[in-house]
C-alpha cells in the first residue's frame, strides 16, 4: 500500500471575506505551532488570532502551504479568490483546501500549479487506490472514536486523547478521516467520499502496522445507527480493527440529524455498547468501548455533571466532556487495556 | 431523485476472440428475449446460441444496444475491438459494457458517439448523484437477497424469484446492484462504485415507491461478515428497506473468499439469521429472513438434497437450490407475509 499524501506545513491560513472560520479555527486550535500566519481581505471582521501577513510574507516566514480555513456559503471556491490563490502558489506555497468543489477543476489555479510545481490537495476528493488486504491482526494499538450519531464530538474526543497521550509520553497518532480532521493533521482519508468498496481498504491504510507500544488515535464517521450513513461507520469500524473505542454522544437531541430523520430516535449508549463492540469484533475479537464522550455545550454545569455521573456509574465505565472535563479519565482506562 | 439510465434493448452481444463469456450467458439465460444475436470473431470458438450476426445486420434485426458480453483477459477493452465498436456505432447502436475499463476512456469511441447522438453505458462505473432522503417507509414490497459470502448465488437467486413472482403473474422487477445484473435488466446501480456517503441513498433510489402489491426483488452484494466488504453490505440493507430477506450460501466453502481472508470462517446460517434481520430493522422494522438459497452445485444430488432438508428443518423455513429445485418454495412463504 502506498503512503498517503502529506502537506507540507506550516500553514498560512486563508480566510479571505467569507464569514465563517470553522477549518481555520480548528487548525489554530489544535496545531498552533503549525499556523505563521492568516490572510485575510480588509473587509474581513473573523479574526483567528494569528499574525496578518499575505503569502509572500508568510512564504518568508517559512510556511509550505495555503490552506483556505474559512467556507464561503455554497462550498465553492469564490472566484474572486482565484488571483489569491495564484499568489500563493507563486509565493512558494501549495494549497490545501476541504471545500466541496476542486482547486482542479479550476484552470487558472491547475496551470500555475503545474507550471511552477506546487501541489494542490483537495483533501475532500482522495485521489488515492486503497488495496484490499487480508485483514489479519497488524502490530501497534488502536482507539477509534464512534457515535450515536453525526456530529456528536468524534473528531474533537480523538483529538484530545492524542493530545492527552502524548503530554504522558506515550506515541500516538491522530488519523483523520474527514476533511477538518485532514487539514488538522496533514494527512488522512475523506472515507465518506471514497468508493464504497474501498472504505475497509482505506481505514486499514490509515492506520497502518506500527511499534507495539504506538496508539493511533482514530477519529470516527457517522453511526452505526444513521439510515444514510451507518455503511462508512461499518467499513470503517472493520478496516480500523480497533483495540478500543469510545462511544461519543450529543444528549439533547431525540433524533438523527438536525431534523433530516424523524423517523429515527438517538439509539440508547447501551444498544450503542453492544451494536459497536459486535460489529468491531468481526475484525478485531477484543474489541471493547473503553468510556464514553458526552458533548455537554447546552447543559449548564450542574446538569452536565450529574449526567457524567449518572451514565459512568449506569455504564461502568468513564464519562467526560472533553471540553469540561478533559479526557484524562479515558486515557486512564485506555492505558489499562 | 432523478430516474436512472436505462439501456436500449433488445441487444447485440458482442464476443469478439476473448474466452469466456459470462455475461453473456447470463444475459441469454435470463432475457433470452432481449437478445437479437451474437457477433463473434472467425478465430472464436465460443458460442452462445444466439443468431450469428454483425452491427448492420443486428441492427435491421431491431437491436438498441451492443453489449459487451465477454470479459477479457485483464478487464480491459482490447485495442482491437476498438474498430468494431465504432461500427456498431455507425450502424446505430448504444454501447454497453461491464468492464473495468471505461468506453468514455476512449476518444475515438467518444467521438463517434457524441458525433452521432449514441449512449454509452459503462454500467461499473455510475455517473449518477443520488440525494439523501429520510428513509421513511415507502409504498411496495421489497424482497432483498442477503448472503453468507461474495459469490454464493444472490443475483442468481433473485433472478429466478422474480420469473417465479411473474410466472403466477405477480407484479415484480429485478433491481440489479451489480453490472451483470444491470446489463441483463437494461438498469439499476453499480452499488460497489458508488461514493461510499451514497451508497444508502442508491439503494433507496433503486427501489422507489411503487404499488402496495408489487414486488421489488433487490440483488445483494457482498456480506454483512465480510471484512472488505460489508459496509457496501449495510448500506444496500439499510437502503433498500427490505420486507423480506432470502440467504444466500455455498455450503463446501470453509473462509471468506476463495483463500485471500483465511483468518475469516464463513459464518453459521443461524449467525446469519440474527444480523441481517437486527442490521434490516433499523429502517424496517418488520423485515425477515423468509428463506435459504444454497449452491449445491459442487454436492450430488442426495447429499445436496440431505443438505436441504436438514437445513429447512432447523431454521424452520423452505430452503432451495435455484438450479435444482427451482425457488417455489421460497416464493409461497414470500407470499404470506
Amino acid at each position: 500500500m502506498e503512503p498517503l499524501f502529506k502537506i507540507k506545513m506550516p500553514y498560512l491560513i486563508f480566510l479571505g471575506d467569507a464569514d465563517q472560520a470553522k477549518t481555520g479555527q480548528g487548525v489554530r486550535h489544535w496545531r498552533p505551532d503549525s499556523c505563521v500566519g492568516q490572510w485575510r481581505y480588509p473587509s474581513l471582521p473573523l479574526d483567528i488570532d494569528l499574525p496578518e501577513m499575505n503569502a509572500a510574507q508568510a512564504a518568508d516566514a517559512g510556511a509550505g502551504t495555503l490552506l483556505i480555513g474559512a467556507a464561503p456559503a455554497g462550498g465553492a471556491l469564490p472566484a474572486h479568490w482565484i488571483a489569491s490563490m495564484i499568489e500563493a502558489l507563486e509565493a512558494g506555497l501549495d494549497i490545501a483546501s476541504g471545500l466541496h468543489s476542486r482547486l482542479r477543476d479550476v484552470p487558472a489555479i491547475v496551470e500555475c500549479a503545474a507550471r511552477l510545481g506546487r501541489q494542490l490537495h483537495d483533501v475532500r476528493h482522495p485521489l488515492e487506490t486503497f488495496a484490499i488486504g487480508n485483514f489479519a491482526p497488524r502490530p501497534g494499538k488502536r482507539l477509534l472514536t464512534v457515535g450515536t450519531d453525526c456530529a456528536v464530538g468524534k473528531m474533537y474526543t480523538a483529538l484530545a486523547v492524542e493530545r492527552e497521550l502524548l503530554v504522558r509520553g506515550i506515541s500516538a497518532d491522530f488519523r483523520a478521516t474527514g476533511q477538518t480532521g485532514i487539514l488538522i493533521s496533514g494527512t488522512g482519508v475523506s472515507l465518506d467520499a471514497v468508493v464504497s468498496d474501498f472504505v475497509s481498504a482505506a481505514a486499514a491504510t490509515l492506520s497502518p502496522a506500527n511499534d507495539e507500544a504506538h496508539w493511533d488515535v482514530i477519529e470516527g464517521q457517522g453511526s452505526l445507527f444513521h439510515p444514510a450513513f451507518a455503511g462508512v461507520t461499518l467499513g470503517l469500524v472493520h478496516g480500523s480493527q480497533a483495540d478500543a473505542m469510545i462511544l461519543c454522544t450529543e444528549p439533547t437531541r431525540k433524533v438523527l440529524g438536525i431534523h433530516e430523520f424523524p423517523d429515527y430516535p438517538l439509539p440508547t449508549l447501551e444498544a450503542c455498547l453492544e451494536t459497536y463492540v459486535a460489529a468491531a469484533s468481526l475484525t478485531n475479537k477484543r474489541a471493547t468501548i473503553i468510556g464514553i464522550s458526552i458533548n455537554t455545550s447546552k447543559l449548564d454545569p450542574a446538569d452536565a455533571n450529574a449526567l457524567m455521573d449518572e451514565v459512568s456509574t449506569r455504564l461502568a465505565m468513564p464519562c467526560v466532556d472533553p471540553v469540561r472535563t478533559g479526557v484524562s479519565a479515558l486515557v486512564d482506562r485506555l492505558l489499562e487495556i
